[in-house]
């Protein structure tokens, strides 16, 4: 495995794309390339949450696919996590569209590694969790009108995805969690009160097209921090559009998962027996059009077919 | 993820560990130590496959565990696997009971490092395939004669472990395979014609304590090459022993699928779904022993019921 952290850009040391890439050999591919995810953790566009971070990335790396962990433009630009108990100052590059660029930037920079790393650059799908699967939606709906590489597939674990909706409920929650999403905004769109077509403006539900890549979306229908109407709202989307997707959501279970077992949690709140299936759903979804190109036999079976000397393998 | 390769000797570049060590943060671990899996990949006592290296490494480290492969004492010495058609010359070095040392010296390589990697040293997994299995269950029935650390548990993929029984069974198997097994032994004993004595002392079946720790098998019962009693025998001795043990035979698939799944695999007919379902029969089993030390509640839920400001990690 190669494993590094690259720089997206120069001056900036926040912004970073962490590298979990296959060694390659010929017992495996032998030269061949292989899909790609490329992950955003979440974190209310505050921060990138470690814990939907290497974990996740382990995680697709298992099931046979090169991993990228993309930390995004955030508010607390890698440092610590503000103190959102009181109105916050805007930071003008940390806001949209920076995320989405950023997801733009690290597309281009997997891609101008294509033969270094064997990436097949047309199998590359976007995952992300949270305000990282709102980032990933964004992308995955958006990629078209900025020229950015076209992704062969979508992944959201409870994601944000109708700003205009969001609006509405928040009205309607309690009030720490209005407080979240004021500074949220905040520092996502450089304001606590976005008018209406801003926030139509960074929902994904609300710009789904034929150009918008099958997507598989997870979420727990107890999720008091982002409800998951949002999932729903987007499934319909794809539905309306015809867009092939796949939902799978779980009764129990809090916001922010991650994995829902135990290599991704903080602590044991944070797993879910039930909810930890999605992983597993996920790469059945993912490997029926992310297939690593095998031969129906290997070398050895081949010589052995040709009548050749057994040099066993196991 | 801190991925290294280090030598185990200085004067043998073959013999290697290969680290995939977790990054430590304080929304997972928080400085806390994590339970390993050391992985021996199999190859007849002739190499090290790729193929049961880092896929499997892949695999354990996405639950939560740091893993190590170890390239330990094999025929090839890192290079080429011989040509096994003619009687191979003996190298002393690769010899028994070299193997079963390189993983006592790979145990002590990992406990040196307990602190710098966060490894709870008490709860190290051994786990091998074919003969790389054999050699993991050598470790777990012979360490304590050696004076090498203990094991918390083995795993233990299509195996070899009882040479006795192996070689009355060889008599009736197909020619090729006796071909194989000779040069094999000649690799691993240093003699294709291996007296009783010797042939009983490299049969970890043999060699079930209660010092053995417990053991997770599985095999699959059409394997041409290592028929599948060789893990009912040792299933066998360690319930006549008393050591907990699961077992999971399946009933299709070759010798040497690794994981069974497109991350292993080199063509399709390595892959077997149903045989593929061992590994997340694995992570249960061992998450039972190895579970990872996280708290009833995450810090920001701690701080919430302490009347604290909210700090949304989600």
């Amino acid at each position: 495995m190669k494993n590094e952290c690259l720089r997206l850009y120069e001056n900036r040391e926040d912004i970073t794309l962490t590298c979990y890439v296959w060694t390659d050999t010929p017992e495996l591919l032998g030269g061949k390339k292989r899909p790609a995810v490329l992950i955003c953790p979440g974190g209310g566009y505050f921060n990138c949450s470690d814990r939907e971070a290497e974990p996740i990335a382990l995680r697709f790396a298992a099931m046979g696919y090169h991993t990228f962990v993309l930390r995004y433009s955030t508010y607390a630009e890698g440092g610590s996590f503000p103190n959102i108990g009181e109105p916050i100052a805007v930071k003008q590059r940390d806001m949209h569209p920076a995320p989405l660029c950023d997801i733009g930037a690290a597309m281009r920079l997997i891609c101008a590694h294509e033969n270094e790393w064997l990436v097949d650059i047309t199998r590359i799908a976007v995952c992300g969790f949270s305000a990282g699967g709102h980032n990933a939606a964004m992308y995955a709906t958006r990629w078209q009108e900025n020229g950015f590489p076209k992704p062969a597939a979508a992944i959201l674990g409870y994601p944000l995805t109708d700003y205009v909706f969001k609006h509405k409920y928040e009205s309607r929650q309690m009030g720490g969690v209005t407080m979240f999403f004021r500074a949220s905004d905040t520092a996502f769109l450089g304001t606590a009160e976005p008018t209406e077509e801003q926030l139509e403006d960074v929902s994904p539900a609300r710009h789904v097209t034929k150009a918008t890549p099958p997507t598989f979306l997870w979420a727990t229908a107890a999720d008091e921090l982002v409800p998951v109407q949002h999932s729903l709202l987007m499934a319909t989307a794809l539905a309306n559009t015809g867009v092939p997707f796949e939902i799978h959501i779980f009764e129990k279970g809090k916001h922010g998962m991650g994995l829902a077992d135990q290599a991704s949690a903080e602590a044991l709140s944070d797993c879910n027996a039930d909810a930890a299936g999605w992983a597993a759903l996920a790469a059945k979804w993912l490997e029926k059009r992310f297939a690593l190109p095998l031969p129906e036999k290997s070398a050895f079976e081949r010589m052995m077919e040709s009548g050749g000397n057994p040099g066993f393998g196991g």
